[in-house]
């Protein structure tokens, strides 16, 4: 018989989920909203809906099939126990609820499904982490042991991969290596420290870049017409194809700032590949040229020229729903 | 029957080996010259008399025993082929064998020592990560499944165990912490580069300190009385124990640099614990708070308070034939 894994995809404005056989094809998807369910308390109620859209999904799919487990991508989830806790953007307490001071949210997620599907497996790991774990089953890193993967969006996630298997980190939150410190005293961070490299390397980073650069530099540059609010990272992408001097020197910055931090992540755990992944690695060359030159330049003699750094091949597809079914199929493989 | 492991410790002077228990206890060991056998055409004869006295070793025992296998910790030894390659001080061409030029040289160490020994279970790895595995199968990290070890010798050394398994790297070389570049052009490197970890923590970093403090500084310091060439670490240990400022204060120094770095390796890989190891770390609080300090400090808050620094429980034992032998406990455990 057909197996299929469902994977869950838990952003803050909605959920998505779908059935996914063992090649990443998927054969069905759907999605509630997660908006509805903001508060601590509607969290049960969230389980419900989401559970009952799932069983419906199953149900629609035209031929007969075993369900070999469900995996979920969210935002602070804990691959070891299987929870969910305090994440930012999902079931906050109401005013009415707590004291804001003290709240340390932890949700049962894994285990409260599992409740409603029988027992299956329930598996939940980190958005950054999940679309590693479909890059290693589905994409470019498929049979690769050891690799690294590179999610640029708004921030910088990471996904760490030794030996074959995810490495979660002792307390199962895994790696960020958006939050290396690579500025002493550099740009704010959103986590409350400077110089982290996601405020130079992201979406937001490279935007923040760009200002910069209208400040110290007089070139002229399409750029100088967008305020600040209104800026959007694809811009300064467009820009660079237009020769506009800032853009292309944003994305050399950019570019500098990441290889040299990849160099230093190669000396520490040795990958045979990393793979870049999200908005802005779909710039291309404008993000990957300066990236291997000064990963390169700033590489250990013993391991340079021997990482490869490649793009995502599942960028474009529904990434979210992959990888999340991939923690399922990894362990099926 | 008493089961027992043989490890070797091949330095470039001498090579050390024993017998090693279950708990680590050494209940044999030996020594044979490695210098004697410096040249690239000595290598057969080396390996020779090294299993010759090996043999010797195992028949000196007086109770009988199962040899479950024979571990290795040399320089530039790779786990996953068994080779050591192309090591600095060992078996170099002499000047008649080759042009120095084109210097790759290849030993198969694992293969040449096991078709002596009836193919008993041979591995290599460098003395980092063969101080690592000791660690973890006779000393502080047992049973630890996510740790870094920092070895603080002339150089710094780093071995990374991970889900408890050791991370060897993709290449088999595993990583090296002591590359990362912790200062932009800073102080030269042997690796060529400039500003790597080691260059600022390392028992030759700390004397790199402490005469750049003696440059900038007035303060008075009994260091001062000690010649370049004549200067080692330990010294500067003693004075800061006597309150020496100068000495302090590249104690604080040292500590900054590796407490932050430790802080990136943090954030990237999420171990339970790092053990400091080597004569530094011997140092004990002068060089423990400064490093606690500022890996606190610098730590994303997700992880402060939760990573523990500890020092290294074989430190004073001979760790290198220990921690050998562990490659081969490790499989057996």
């Amino acid at each position: 018989m057909k197996k299929l894994a469902i994977g869950i995809d838990i952003g803050g404005t909605n959920t998505a989920f779908g059935l996914v056989d063992e090649n990443g094809d998927i054969f069905a998807e759907s999605v509630i909203s997660t908006e509805k369910y903001k508060y601590f308390s509607d969290y049960p109620k969230y389980i419900d809906a989401l559970c009952e859209a799932m069983h419906a999904l199953c149900d629609s799919v035209s031929f007969e099939f075993e369900l070999i487990g469900i995996g979920i991508g969210a935002p602070n989830a804990n691959y070891h126990t299987g929870e969910v806790v305090t994440p930012a953007n999902l079931w906050r307490f109401s005013p009415e609820e707590q004291d804001p001071r003290e709240e340390r949210r932890v949700f049962r997620i894994a285990a409260d499904i599992a409740a409603q599907f029988d027992g299956k497996m329930v598996a939940v790991t980190n958005d950054a982490n999940a679309a590693t774990i479909g890059e290693m089953v589905f994409g470019s890193a498929k049979g690769v042991k050891d690799f690294l993967m590179v999610t640029l969006g708004t921030g910088l996630g990471s996904g760490f991969v030794a030996n074959g298997e995810m490495i979660y980190g002792h307390d199962g939150f895994a790696g960020e290596l958006g939050h290396i410190i690579v500025e002493r005293d550099g740009r704010e961070c959103g986590c409350g420290r400077k110089g982290c490299l996601e405020t130079y390397v992201s979406a937001t980073g490279i935007k923040r870049t760009v200002y910069e650069l209208l400040a110290t530099s007089n070139a002229p540059s399409e750029l100088r017409d967008i305020a600040y609010k209104d800026f959007e990272a694809v811009m300064v992408s467009t820009a660079a194809k237009h020769g506009d001097p800032i853009a292309l020197e944003a994305f050399r910055y950019t570019g500098e700032k990441l290889g040299r931090a990849l160099a230093d992540v190669v000396a520490l755990t040795v990958p045979q590949v990393i793979v870049l992944f999200g908005g802005l690695a779909k710039a291309g060359n404008l993000i990957f040229e300066p990236t291997k030159k000064y990963m390169e330049e700033s590489m250990l003699s013993l391991w340079k020229n021997k990482v490869e750094l490649i793009p995502s091949s599942i960028q474009d597809k529904n990434v979210a729903i992959m990888g999340a079914a991939a923690l399922i199929w990894q362990k099926n493989a």
